[in-house]
């Protein structure tokens, strides 16, 4: 069965994790936010290309939910003896894949050969693609101006009041080659349990992708990445306000408006059920927090099966 | 007394390190080879200026004569996970520098900018210019056909036998900005204990640098690298030789016709004296092999003398 996946960083990777366990991987096609990408010292870096990528392989960071296990950090505290910004701290293996994805896109390579060329030399059998080629950079507007993304999220910790967010760059984007196809055959497709704004939010502002979602035959599935009134992780819930979204599965389903048949809530979210349905959109009630590979497997079967 | 020095790598950081313990460093300028320069991992290398630039800075991995003193090599072993050549082994550390070497030149610095302010930033008094801002590349001709320097130097550990060597682009180059200026200002020039052929060699190569010496009024005056009838280190007697120069004191002699004043020898070449004397060139000798701190101090001492 295709199953078409749209991304974020960690929570997505664990859950695709999960699902790469319960259904054949050579089946799900990610398409992956390329929103937070960033140019630093000089590399191209896609954090959530690589922490889905270096998940599915098995060499993720467990403790931090992205980079690689193991990984050593002599080269990013040289770079700040040099005077260089340090608060997206690359580590020196985790280096070697952006010097490779730089050298491969200068010498001509569009960002969705390169990510095919590394996720198959680490062995990962599930496509991931870009959302797109074209850069599309999310910015955060604060009171005090605009940020990019990691400037906000990494630098920031998140901490600056939110005014706006825009994807800059989005309106002149194309889908990458293969995106509107894996949809369109596709018998499901997840919006995974990602910030919606940040993460699934750029990969929706490509034009062409929330039509194809809209229209194809496929069963469109979200899993709310809000428990209760708040993220699971992240800053979901202070972006999802700042867009004039209620905090809640309520929010997130107006988020994804006419584009799901079903939202994934988790149990503590039962109450709310009654209320979701009226919105036209079936609601499937399951554990959606994923603290160990069991849980990852099980929130993947229920999303696949649309049942728990 | 401003002095300019020709320099190579490991043997002609060594002589800097002790002559910048003997006279005021800010007084030297050091005119450093670009010939064997490469592109590796996308990355902008300078190995000669930068052994320099990390010797007098204190830096060095003394063990090997180049690189950074306890650095490590996570992101050279991923690069070989990757399927990426390794000869040429960029330490974790190493990279920074050239991470922020690449960065500053593809935003529009010349090479002889960002040295400087590599070499500022490090706590070097001494100038270290680049021999020129244009692309000057040594290439090694065996029966095989032609190798890059490094691929013939590193990767390859100097076995092929050498048919030719060229220093591609120096027919095209400039003197790099401060250069030919140095040289006029200079007091004495020193061709440091360095390859004649692939360290000193391209330097002399770029049009207007050889000139700039045969008519200085400074005393210019090499250090022989070679002692009795072999180079103290690496492959300066088999590329003589290959250039039809005796592999001796007076072979260096020859590649520097018309440009010195002295030329300064081991005590083990002292029966070489009168045949050298009879070339028109004062003699100096003294002991060559810098085998630590003090021998380095007295070699320059005596070359800046000019008498032992």
């Amino acid at each position: 069965m295709k199953v078409v996946a749209l991304a974020g960083g960690t929570g997505a990777a664990k859950f695709l994790r999960g699902l790469c366990r319960v259904t054949d991987p050579a089946d799900v096609t990610v398409i992956g936010n390329t929103g937070d990408d960033l140019e630093m010292w000089g590399l191209a870096v896609s954090p959530d290309l690589d922490t889905v990528m270096y998940t599915l392989a098995g060499l993720v960071d467990e403790s931090k939910g992205w980079g690689l296990a193991g990984d050593t950090f002599a080269c990013r505290d040289a770079m700040g003896q040099w005077g260089q910004a340090t608060f997206f701290g690359l580590g020196d293996k985790d280096i070697a894949t952006h010097l490779v994805r730089t050298e491969r896109i200068r010498a001509g390579a569009s960002l969705t050969q390169v990510t095919d060329e590394l996720r198959r030399a680490l062995g990962v059998k599930s496509a991931i693609l870009p959302m797109s080629d074209e850069a599309v950079r999310t910015h955060v507007r604060t009171p005090d101006g605009w940020l990019a993304f990691q400037e906000f999220f990494v630098r920031d910790r998140c901490a600056p009041a939110i005014v706006d967010i825009s994807y800059d760059g989005a309106d002149r984007a194309r889908p990458a080659p293969g995106v509107l196809e894996a949809i369109a055959e596709a018998k499901v497709v997840i919006l995974c349990p990602s910030n919606p704004i940040s993460s699934v939010g750029p990969i929706l502002a490509v034009p062409g992708i929330r039509q194809a979602l809209a229209g194809t035959a496929a069963r469109v599935v979200a899993v709310s990445p809000i428990v209760g009134q708040a993220p699971v992780s992240g800053p979901a819930g202070k972006m999802m306000a700042a867009k004039g979204f209620e905090v809640s599965a309520l929010g997130v389903l107006a988020v994804y408006e006419g584009l799901l048949d079903q939202l994934v809530v988790d149990s503590q979210d039962a109450p709310l059920v009654a209320r979701l349905e009226t919105k036209g959109v079936q609601v499937l009630v399951t554990a959606s927090i994923m603290t160990d590979a069991e849980k990852e497997k099980a929130l993947a079967r229920a999303v696949l099966e649309g049942s728990s």
